[in-house]
This record gives structure tokens, C-alpha cells and sequence, in this order.
């Protein structure tokens, strides 16, 4: 929806909503979160943010018990914070504009919220503590190919961060080279030496900052259940980043996790052709880089900038509303203002319009 | 930039931009609009701002002498008209929302700006009639499976368009599955069979709507110089929908046209590595339909919600700038609250910033 076409009545069904439109099962999705929280219970699980951008979707999770959140951007540590959704947000990632860190130390004074910050250099730890930060997390690289520092460089870090003023809160490692492993034995195992790596760290961090830098962080949707609390490696990661499982997608679902699609692109039919139909969901709509999106009892041929074209559904009319099942949910949702929870995705157009939420944590 | 991090004196340099940033280089950009203005002047060009969703960038196509604009979603329609830029907008693109028909019709009349939008079915002429909408083209499909009436049925809603009143302009007809021919006389060929179906179906539409319906608006980036003024059909190809000439991208860049890239997402190294460095620059900040982005002088290993791992470049230091070049222009500004105007990007994070153009057509 844009402000130019404000809804001057709420939207009652998903018939009424502007295409196209981010839908979430309400079902569906509590029964994710309570799936979750379930298996990772209050502190045990930092929901990630980065997933749906979306603070009144942050509050279920609170609701459910999660009062730490991660965070992949300033931007959305500050929304957090401002929303006034947790008690305790991670930046888990890596930034030195001073700006960004600059505000997310205010909002932190301002909100009495606590705010704490990836690091994985000396540069990182300079800009955090020039900006005012007092939180951080060594951010340790456990075999991804991304940030994070190497374990060897932990102990030199955490002592830079404890000199300039930095309070050590434990560390982090995000094993998301595993998150897509089909073999689950496989995964067990791999996921065990990259914690075993992070755990060497966490273990020289306690050493140098004391019993409050308690903080394993690491994990994801593709890895929640397999830190089994009898192995004396796993059951040192005390919380699980994990963000996708609220809503999921085609890509994550193939993995067979407990966690079911609950977010739908809602589409209308524009044009219809003997052999083909297309609606108005397109690559401005839908995240691609997993590939093309599917939709139930159709063959998706080609997405352009506003279009899918497909082939089944061969009674849909110009008109009609198709649901179209991202293949990767992230980056589908930041492009979208708003999600719309529904009462139950299969009655379709017909669905119950519950709630509207702001996609408000957008941008850097 | 975000409104928390409102930017409290105007940056100067593009190391001052915060990250990741769309950054447009002047010199290269003017020359392609010179260059394309020269091909084809004036209203024989009709600049899609799908591909670059901002009225500030649409303004210096006005000003290089073309005043009608085409548009893929009615918010680009409403927002060109309500920016004053242009005196002929194109939907060139169907829709049966009644909301957004309304809101096209109304800035019609509030802004006297002439909105047309295309109609390829009964079910769009009567949307389109039903809220006010006064002008359309006819999009006939000429081989892209995708819009468009099938040639055999253009008389019978032409004659119904009329029937209900709305005035018929002409017709449109996108070859869009020919724009990425690599072979200059194959794709020159399959053209001038798509726009002989065109042609014929313009002809149709002339001898029942009269002499003003005498557009007939095809083409883009890719086929733009194609339309041989000695040719009985291609010369009747009288407007080009090209957008993507302006920035370019590596997709396009490709292809040995004319144009060269202009645009590109400037972004902050956050993390090194002895083998890698990282940016923040990813999925959310790219468009990625078209494969992974490049960095001149690296390798890119692959994009996350928020990075880039690349090799290569490795003097680089953490909170170097790096700028990317997207496979996808149009996706990728659409993520993207501004873009910045510079002087001359080969001078990097030193190049001067000359002007901030919001992208103020996002959305539907």
C-alpha cells in the first residue's frame, strides 16, 4: 500500500488488499513461534530481526517469552529500541559508520534498552567505542567466509575491547555455511566443530573478562534443535540466532524442519492468455536470489520487474488473487511497506484481514 | 540514509555517503541520456522510469528534450504527475485495482497531465472506464508471453473501448524477449516480426479509432536503435520504451550498445580477512535476479542479506569504500531510498557529491 491510496476503510479480506501484498497465516504462524519457543525456551533464543523487519511481528515473539533480539542492521536495532520491543538487542554484524553507531548508543541512553555490537578487528572495536557504545560481542569466524575474527586473533580483541572501555558480553559465531545441509547427521557433526572452535574462544573470553562475558551466541533456522544439551560442546551455546522460522520459505522448507510456510505475495490476475496467466508479483516484489518463487498447482515460467508468468490455475479470471510462496523470505519482505496477518491463507481472498504490520525496520 | 541518521550537514564526498549507497556518475550518465536523445529526440522517445523510479533523474530526460514518460505501476504514474514532470504519462502495464485507476484519473484532472494506460481485455477496459480513466493504448502481445491481447482480438476491444468511451490512442507492443540477443542481425530480424504484428494490428485500430490513435510504442534498451526509418514496418515504430540506458548495468552492459554503466552501490568494507574482505552490500541492497553483482579487480564469492564476500583488492582496509556494479539496475534502485548524483566516480570515495535524487516511485 502507499500513502496515495490510503485505505479509507480497513481492509475486512485479502480481496480488498492492494497487490501486491505480503499475507501471514495467523496460524501457521503462531504455531511456528510456539513450535520455537517450545524448543528454545526465553533467553535460549535471540529471534533475528532481520527476517521480517517488522516490530509488531517482534512483539509476538516477545510475547512468547524472547526478550533478546539480533539485529543485521543499525536501523533496525534503533527501531527495536525506539518500538520498545526487547530488553536487550545484538547487533550481530559489523559496522564503523559513525553515525549508525552513534545512534544506537542514544537510543540505548535514551530507552535504557541495552544495545551491544559485533566486532571482529581492532577498527570495529575503535569505531564502537568512539561512538559511545559500551556492548559488544567478539564476533568469531567459524568457518563461514564472512565476518567475524579468526579464533586465534580472540584473546588480542578482547583484551583491545576491555582497554578502550568495552564491556565484553561473551561471543558470537554464525555457522551459516551449515544452515542448508540436506544430510541431518552430516550437519550434526560439522555444526559440532564449529562450535567446538567458538567454545575454545568463549572459553579464553571468560578467562580475560570474567563470569559476565557468558554470552555463545550462534545458529540459525537450519541448525535450532542440534545443540544438544548433553554434549559438552553444544550445550554451551546459550542462544540461537534464528529468524527465518517465524514465517520460512520455499528454501528453508525443503529441509524438512518442523516449521511450516506462513507468508504468502498476494497477487492479482492482470492478463490472461490461452496458454498462460500473469499477475502483479514481480522481481520488485519477491527476493530471487534462492531463484523463482512457486505457486500451488501452477508452473512458474519467468518473473519480470512486475510480473510472474505461469501456466496452470487455468480457470483463474482477470481479477483473481493467486498467493505466490517466496523463495527466500528476507529479502522479500524488505521490499514490501507492510505485512497483513490473516486468519487462514487456504479461504484465500476470502481470508479474514487481522491485523495490519508496518515492514518498519527497512533500510540501514 | 534513514531518517534517524538524517544526515546533519549535506555530504560532500562519497566517502561521506553512508553505506551502502547509490551512487550515479555524471559525466556517464549525461552522456547516455545525449546519446540516446540523439538516436531518438524528443516524443520519438518515451523513457520508462521503471528502471530508475525517480522523478529528479526523469526530470534531466525532460530536459534532454523528451516529455512523454512510460511507467510500470500507477504509483510511478501518480508520482511523476504529481512532481509536474512530463505531459504524457503511460501505464504500460495492466491493472485492475480501483483504487489506483482512481488515483490516476484524479491526478489527470488535478495536474491536467494526460494519464494512459494500457488494456489487453475486456476486464482492464472496464476497470479503466469504471474509475474515470479516459485514454488507453491497446497492448497487443507480439511474442512475449507475458500482457498483451492476442493480435486477432485487438479490433473487438478497441471497438469496445470506444464503446464505453475511453478514447484509444494507438497501440503498444513489448518484445521483451528479444532484448538480450546477442546476435545484432537476428535480433534485428525477430524485431521486424514482432513489430509487423504491430503494425498490423495499428492499422486495425487507425481505421476504427480515427487518426489520433496513432501511437505505436514498442521497444526498449536493447532494441532501441532498431527501428530503421527505411523500413515500411520498423518506421512505424514511432516511441521507444527504453529505460535502463541511463544507468545501465552489468546485464545490459553485456550486449555492445552505446551506453555505458553509470550506476553503481557504493559500499563499506566491515571485515577483513587474510583471503576475503567483506562489504556491506547484499541481497537487500542488490538485485539479484540477474546473478551475482562484480567488483572491478575482485572476485565476488557470493552475496548474504547484508554482505558481499569477495577476493581480490587486497589493500583494501576495513571502512574502505567499494563500489559494486549491480546485473540488475531496476530491481536493485528500487531497494534504494535515494541515489546520489556524483562528479566522477573513477575518483572513488573522493568524488564529489553533487546532488541528492530520492527514489520517490517505489512501490505500487
Amino acid at each position: 500500500m502507499n500513502d496515495y491510496t490510503s485505505l479509507s476503510t480497513a481492509p475486512r479480506r485479502v480481496g480488498d488488499l492492494p497487490t501486491p501484498a505480503l499475507v501471514v497465516d495467523r496460524h501457521r504462524f503462531e504455531t511456528n513461534l510456539a513450535t520455537m519457543a517450545d524448543a528454545r525456551p526465553g533467553l535460549t533464543m535471540r529471534p533475528h530481526v532481520k527476517a521480517h523487519k517488522c516490530t509488531s511481528l517482534a512483539t509476538r515473539q516477545e510475547e512468547m517469552g524472547h526478550h533478546s533480539f539480533t539485529c543485521a542492521t543499525p536501523r533496525e536495532v534503533v527501531g527495536m529500541a525506539e518500538a520498545g520491543v526487547g530488553t536487550d538487542l545484538l547487533l550481530a554484524n559489523e559496522t564503523v559508520d559513525p553515525r549508525r553507531l552513534r545512534a544506537m548508543s542514544d537510543v540505548e541512553a535514551a530507552t535504557g534498552i541495552m544495545v551491544t555490537v559485533a566486532v571482529d578487528s581492532v577498527a570495529t572495536i575503535e569505531a564502537a567505542r568512539a561512538a559511545g557504545i559500551r556492548h559488544v560481542l567478539i564476533d568469531v569466524n567459524v568457518g563461514l567466509p564472512r565476518c567475524g575474527a579468526a579464533p586465534e586473533s580472540v584473546v588480542e580483541l578482547t583484551n583491545r575491547a576491555l582497554d578502550v572501555g568495552l564491556a565484553v558480553r561473551g561471543v558470537m559465531g554464525y555457522e551459516g555455511h551449515l544452515m542448508a545441509l540436506p544430510d541431518r547427521s552430516q550437519k550434526a557433526a560439522k555444526v559440532r566443530e564449529s562450535m567446538a572452535l567458538l567454545v575454545a574462544c568463549a572459553d579464553d573470553v571468560l578467562a580475560i573478562a570474567g563470569d559476565t562475558a557468558s554470552i555463545v551466541s550462534a545458529g540459525g533456522t537450519g541448525t535450532f534443535d542440534l545443540y544438544d544439551p548433553d554434549d559438552p560442546v553444544l550445550a554451551r551455546v546459550n542462544e540461537v540466532q534464528a529468524g527465518s522460522y517465524a514465517l520460512m520459505d520455499s528454501h528453508y522448507g525443503a529441509l524438512g524442519l518442523p516449521f511450516t510456510q506462513s507468508l504468502y505475495v498476494v497477487g492479482t490476475v492482470i492478463s490472461r492468455s490461452p496458454d498462460w496467466s500473469v499477475i502483479d508479483v514481480g522481481l520488485k516484489s519477491l527476493g530471487m536470489d534462492h531463484g523463482n518463487p512457486t505457486i500451488d498447482g501452477a508452473t512458474v515460467w519467468f518473473c519480470s520487474d512486475e510480473h510472474i508468468t505461469f501456466s496452470g490455475l487455468s480457470d483463474t479470471e482477470v481479477g483473481d488473487r493467486v498467493f505466490v510462496t517466496p523463495a527466500h523470505v528476507d529479502p522479500t519482505v524488505a521490499m514490501h511497506a507492510d505485512m497483513w496477518l490473516v486468519d487462514d491463507v487456504s479461504r484465500s481472498a476470502e481470508a479474514e484481514v487481522l491485523e495490519r504490520w508496518p515492514v518498519d525496520l527497512r533500510g540501514w
